[in-house]
């Protein structure tokens, strides 16, 4: 097997400068532009071959303008020996895709950041019943990284693989956090009413996405089952050593950007201070902002930044904890998460790249 | 004392068509253009006055355009003889203000229908704290009804004084009224993630409402205590027949109009039909739409509309039961559901005037 | 030649309430749901049937939840028999499809009126240059009548087929009326900037009209040539008596509902009073508003209504007149305007179920 | 009198980095935060201090929650000592402030970027007329150069006092600019009809800019008279060497930023290669991007930077000509505008801090 290639990138070290070769698999969807936006903002990244079957020919400026006068890339078809030629590959594809490629990436020592479902959960069995049909990789699926590093830096610096979580498991994990290391809460009573805007249905021409469906109105969805609860479920086990049970309830917002989760969770002990808790755990944390006592995290507050804010209550001093958390569903719900990941695979500093503020107003 | 309007309205039922005089105190905020826009679509209406001290020798028309063609009325000063001439007048204010005009009015025997919280919460005290001034006419307080039709239609129908839900409860007290009234479920473990239109927050000059401040972003708010939480759970309690905790978290969305509340509550029995119950609990409410299983209720499919759409769920077979609820929060959380309380009060077929379809896309 | 059914209900006017049996065709994109909601609250139509080649057998309420309790047809395949026992079949269909049936309906003694562009343009030539494939019925487009009431009041009365303006036509159109009519104005310099909501843009699956395509954002389209351009040219033309040169530019508004024309001509002579020729040019006109000087028409205050509100300026007392105008797309624009050209075929009131004011806010 | 900074400046370019101090005047608003998001992503600029009569004493970061983690900052009260201190200070306040502190700054050797109106007029008169008030500092009016890069680069190099244009003007002014230097329209037949995000209304509490007021609807404003006309008017005269006539039509979009402008012109030529015009003549400019033919300018391709996108047309080949452009008001428009001409004015790279791609979508 070839070495990963970051033992060649430590070793450019003693250079002036790393340059990380990299590669997007499935550029046309809202991930995708939102890694190209970012990368290009990243002093130490060689932006080198972007894939779409459907567009390949096309310049990416053209289909995101945005991006005029900032890339010259065109899209191009998925080429293997292209692909093997970069330090690291992200895959901004539907699930399903990075199964079929992800093996041979890695064993030509390319390092792969998968922003898809595909790895992120361990039991096949649950993985194939969530996402009916059947997974096209399961061996690689226990060597997966699960991409939060919140929780998994240490793993992240050395993974082949990663498994970038998914946008509303993000915000979830992340404000239960505390409370499950912690062993706070009632495991069998997690609740997560969270909403997101539509740029987390992707970029698919579908009536029910359609401007004139969505905005000016609000709705729940998923209720009887979302493919991101056991993905959340299977995290928050990790986290309290522990199964538990959430119910979980997505919601669409009529916005493009930003996922919104209010939390509730009962608490085994209600002399705990919470806010202290949530300070303390997150303080080193690059991109957790926790909040002052009373604070209402807005999605606003982190459009287009990587910055996931975090307020933490206990309405009427009962036993309720309410956790609300705001993140930017293509930052920090991927594409960011998928950079800040790379960061730490490669040595560099973990937010270089991902230090703009929000866009606000 | 003189004797209610409601007799002489009894006598005239004789004649060809019932006429209600109708005065609107505060006719300059949201829900007194929807007040507005309702009633001129109400056979039995005749609209004599419409207050405002700020606007007074102003067209109604001129300061909302939608009702140019439709309406020659002008603001006036309030004035006592004028409201008394009314059979009804209805308080679209700010709480504080139908506190200091109902009892004569009541006294000349006029029957009101305030849109405010002045006379929803019996508890003087309760009310006293959380809104933050003493309370200017608690003997009244005790002879309001609340008017959910729902679950006061009878004692309505003779009420002098109405003391009409708020936006939030209204959603809140349906969604969870079968499951209450049956016993089915935890009463301490209460739970409403709830999310209403800007226009919640009335026509007000403030930073905080501008669209450039909401618009494109979402945000919980009275997380740490909401006005509406005591009234929601006297409410519930008195469909309980015993004490409730709620924990009531509610969300601002960038829309106008539409309140969804999304709630959660667990099982003592997870053998009921939930659907059934739902189905029965409201087959002859002309208002509450239980739609079919696994529906999902959006705030446009009732926008402009009186009517109240509802969903329920049990999540993965657990004992959480997840209810859905989408009201339009200026008509059947405010101005339609004053209305519907007048028809019952007059006698009239309750949904005389409010029968339009939802405004859809 | 089966007589057309306009005689049979001056027939039946003897009878105490005229119903006019309505048929429609195509009835799942916006300009039939409005239909619907419309007819709903007309008090002389029976609603017998709505086709739909795609969604055939489905309730009509399912597809669009705001009709959930006030209608309980489902749509079924085109069957001409069944369109052939209505009084009237309104066409809510894209362009290409009235061309195949009108001349059996009208055969048959039924009504037609089509809201697409198939019978708008009496130059074959420009309509198949425009719209891309052969005409299909070129035939009956000298019959047909274009239904803007405002200028062809009398030819609709006994109209056997009409063809509805377009939505911007309609704006622009009324826009202009009085100054073309008078000559008072350059025809060979009309300028009309507008923008639409995007439900101009249909009912379709496409990525251009996704919210997260559309929304926070606004551009022109259609410069280099919109197929309403022929189309309000004609029309202009019409009304001057000579032919006319404009130059329209239509933009996309991310909001459903709405379309605002602002419309740019040089005036011949500037001492003419244009608020006084626009109010009597407009006074007895149920459905234009001309509003106060200075005043500014808003989309929102005719959302859902059929009125159509214009203002008229001469900034800096140059030779400049600025017309704004501002209609509902999907009301004044199409479905309405539809139902107020049906009013007026079947000798009923003009604004018979198109009375209510606009939603606002 | 003290010699400018910029000396000290081009001296200290021995060292290895330029750091510009900053201070800004009147940060509360939305150009202030927008200057502060960018001026934090500036690798040459140290900001000093930032002023706020009513938010003294606040932290920046408070006031707007995107700023949290990246700015340590609190408003301070204006002191004349802390902003001569700085380089260059950015006057982000409503018109009539920088005419107060403008000559003391200057006198001590501050260099002055004004963003508001104060300086931008020649004509007293003109000023005073359509601002409603005496100005302040007249003597200053003829130093103070228009900053508008594309056609006064090499004066803003050594100015001291920058007039920072209006965010219409920009966009109007640089659409018509190649037109006018060449001399190929009618100057008396200049048309702009413009729309602009809820953002250029700026961040006040007025019932007017309410997102129930403005949201999901469209209108025109200011058609009888906009502020941003007279400035328009003597650019575009200077531009053409003598003087125009402009119909300036601005509109009120239900966004939060973003400007389109759409110009009309009647072409004395109509064998010019309007295309090849543009290209040449922006061709250099970092900030001015002329699009492909048939390109049609988002407003969102530009949201968040300070790129300013056109294109042009000639509908039907006729004698019309049709410019689109669109920019982001806070950026292009204001605040954005103001750093490319610090960087200008100091002797930076023209881009520097002002790369980033828009944030799409």
């Amino acid at each position: 097997m070839i070495a990963p290639r970051f033992y060649s990138m430590t070793f450019s070290q003693s250079e002036e400068k790393i340059v990380i070769k990299v590669g997007i698999v499935g550029g046309t969807g809202y991930t995708g532009v939102e890694l190209l936006r970012l990368l290009l903002g990243h002093p130490e990244v060689s932006l080198r071959v972007i894939t779409s079957r459907g567009e390949a020919g096309t310049a990416v400026a053209d289909l995101f303008p945005n991006l005029r006068g900032h890339l010259d890339l065109k899209f191009t078809n998925p080429d293997i020996d292209a692909l093997a030629d970069c330090d690291v590959v992200f895959f901004a594809t539907p699930h399903g895709v990075a199964q079929s490629q992800v093996p041979e990436l890695l064993a030509r020592g390319v390092r792969v950041i998968d922003l898809s479902a595909d790895f992120r959960i361990r039991d096949i069995a649950i993985w194939e019943k969530w996402y009916g049909q059947p997974h096209g990789c399961p061996e690689q699926v226990a060597e997966a990284v699960y991409g939060l590093p919140e929780i998994n830096r240490e793993a992240i610096r050395t993974a082949r693989l990663i498994a970038c979580p998914g946008c509303y498991p993000t915000s979830v994990e992340l404000g239960f956090l505390p409370l499950l290391e912690k062993g706070l809460v009632d495991l069998n009573d997690l609740i997560a009413s969270a909403a997101s805007g539509a740029s987390g249905a992707g970029r698919q021409a579908k009536v029910d996405n359609l401007l004139t469906e969505i905005s000016d109105s609000f709705k729940a969805y998923g209720v009887a089952g979302h493919r991101h609860l056991p993905e959340i479920e299977q995290a928050l086990g990790d986290i309290a050593g522990k199964p538990v049970q959430l119910t979980f309830v997505p919601h669409l917002l009529p916005i493009v950007r930003g996922i919104h989760s209010t939390l509730f969770a009962t608490l085994l002990d209600t002399s705990v201070d919470l806010q202290a808790l949530y300070e303390e755990r997150f303080a080193s944390e690059p991109f957790v902002d926790v909040m002052p006592p009373g604070s209402l995290p807005q999605t606003r507050s982190v459009r287009g930044s990587n910055m996931c804010r975090i307020s933490v209550f206990r309405p009427q001093g009962r036993d309720k904890v309410v956790v609300l958390v705001a993140e930017d569903n293509l930052v920090k719900g991927a594409s960011g998460q998928g950079i800040q990941n790379m960061n730490i695979m490669f040595g560099l500093p973990e937010s270089t790249g991902l230090n703009s503020p929000a866009l606000l107003p």
